[in-house]
C-alpha cells in the first residue's frame, strides 16, 4: 500500500487557489490547505476558501491571522480605494495599488513551516504569471529563489530528507485556461470569490482589476460563471 | 543637510539581536525594530525587546503577533521540554528541537514586507553562525538566498529603486566577541533576556542552551553579565 503524499495550498477561496487545490488533489496529495486573514477588504474571500476545502476534500484547513495593516501600503489593507474599470493595457502598465509587499513571501513562509511540521516535501501556490496583474512574487524566477532559500532554511532541508518543490500549475495559463482546468476538475464555481471589493452583501462588484480578469477569463473559455455580479 | 537611512532591525530583546540594533544605530540608521509574539515560552523576552527599544533610541518599535502554534513541532511554542545542561558538544550535534519552524524565514518575510513600506533597503538580523546551537537559518549562505529572492520579490526590487540588504553583523563572531562589540556599543545587558525556559517571575534558568551560550561568552570576555540567573 501506498503511502499518501501530503501537500501544503494555498488557498484564498478565489479561482486560481481553488483550482490549484483541485489539482493537487488530483495528482494525489492529501491537501493541507492554508488561508491567511491579513486584515484584507475581501474578507468573503475567507468564507470562500472554507467552503472551497470542503468541496474539494482537503485533508485540514487552517486560517492564520496575521496582521499586514500595522505595515500599511496597499489597497487590499489600508484605507485606499480599489481602481476600478481598467482595462488590460492599464493593468498591464507597473505594479498596482493593490499589490500586499511581501505577500506571497510571508504566505510561503508559513507553508513552508507547516510543511516542516507535516513532514511533506510540497507546496502548492495558485500564481500566475500571463493574467497576472502586475505582482513581482508571481513570477517563476520569484518561486525558484524562494525554493532555493527555503531549501537552505530548513532541518529537512539542510538534512537532505526532504527536497521542498513548490508546485506552480496554473503559471503559464491564461485566465480562460484557468476556468477550463477548474471547470475540468470539478471546481464549484459558485463556491469561489474573487473580488476585491465586494459590498455589504459580499457581492462582486464587478469593476476591480480581479473581477475584470475573471468575467473576461470565463467569456474566453465560454463557461459559465457561478458568481453573480453587482455591475 | 544628508537624509538618515531607514533600517528594520530584528529585535528579540536578546543579546545578539540587542548588539545588532546597537549596531545599526552607530552606522546611523534610523531603527524600525521589529519583535514577534509567537507563542514562545520565553515571553520575557518580549519585554527586554521593548526596554533595549528605548534605550537605543529606535524610531519605532512593533511587536507582530504570529501564531506559529497552529502548526506546533518546536520546543520554544509547543508542549515539549527545554532541553537542560546541555555541553558544547551535544549543543553541536544536530538540530536541536527548540529550532521553530521556518522562524528566520517568517521573521525576515515580514521585515521585507515593513521595509517595502517604508521605502528602506536595510534589514539587521543578528544571526551567529559560530556560536549558533545549530539552526539552519542562520548560516551565510542562508542569508544570501533570502536577499536573491527578496530582490525578486518585491515592487522596490523589480523596478530597481531599492536593493535590498541584509546586514549580519554579528555572523562571524562568537558569543564572547558578541559581549565585547555589545559592551563597546553601549548595550544595557541588565535589560536584554536570553532564556528559553525563564521562571513565573521571568528569571533566567542558566541551564538551557541559550543560557549556557550566554553565560560563556561574558565569562569568555571577562565582562559582567547583567542578568541574575535561578542557577
Amino acid at each position: 500500500m501506498s503511502v499518501r503524499r501530503k501537500a501544503v495550498c494555498l488557498l484564498s477561496g478565489g479561482l486560481d487557489s481553488s483550482a490549484c487545490l483541485a489539482f493537487a488533489r488530483r495528482e494525489g496529495f492529501d491537501c493541507y490547505a492554508l488561508s491567511f486573514d491579513y486584515g484584507q477588504r475581501h474578507r468573503a474571500e475567507l468564507a470562500a476558501a472554507a467552503r472551497v476545502a470542503v468541496q474539494l476534500g482537503a485533508a485540514k484547513h487552517i486560517t492564520v491571522t496575521i496582521d499586514l495593516r500595522l505595515f500599511g501600503g496597499s489597497a487590499l489593507t489600508a484605507d485606499m480605494d480599489v481602481p476600478k474599470h481598467r482595462n488590460a493595457e492599464e493593468m498591464g502598465q507597473g505594479i498596482p495599488i493593490t499589490y500586499v509587499p511581501a505577500r506571497n513571501t510571508i504566505f510561503l513562509s508559513y507553508a513552508l513551516a507547516w510543511a516542516e511540521v507535516l513532514g511533506a516535501a510540497d507546496i502548492f501556490i495558485g500564481v500566475n504569471a500571463i493574467d497576472y496583474s502586475g505582482y513581482p512574487d508571481c513570477r517563476p524566477e520569484y518561486i525558484d529563489a524562494f525554493v532555493r532559500m527555503a531549501n537552505l532554511a530548513t532541518k529537512a532541508g539542510v538534512e537532505g530528507s526532504t527536497n521542498l518543490q513548490i508546485h506552480t500549475p496554473l503559471i503559464e495559463l491564461s485566465k480562460a485556461g484557468i476556468v477550463k482546468l477548474a471547470a475540468e476538475l470539478g471546481v464549484d464555481f459558485a463556491l469561489t470569490h474573487s473580488c476585491y471589493d465586494p459590498n455589504a452583501d459580499g457581492r462582486s462588484c464587478g469593476e476591480c482589476d480581479s473581477c475584470l480578469l475573471r468575467k473576461k477569463g470565463f467569456a474566453e473559455a465560454g463557461i459559465a460563471d457561478g458568481v453573480r455580479y453587482v455591475s
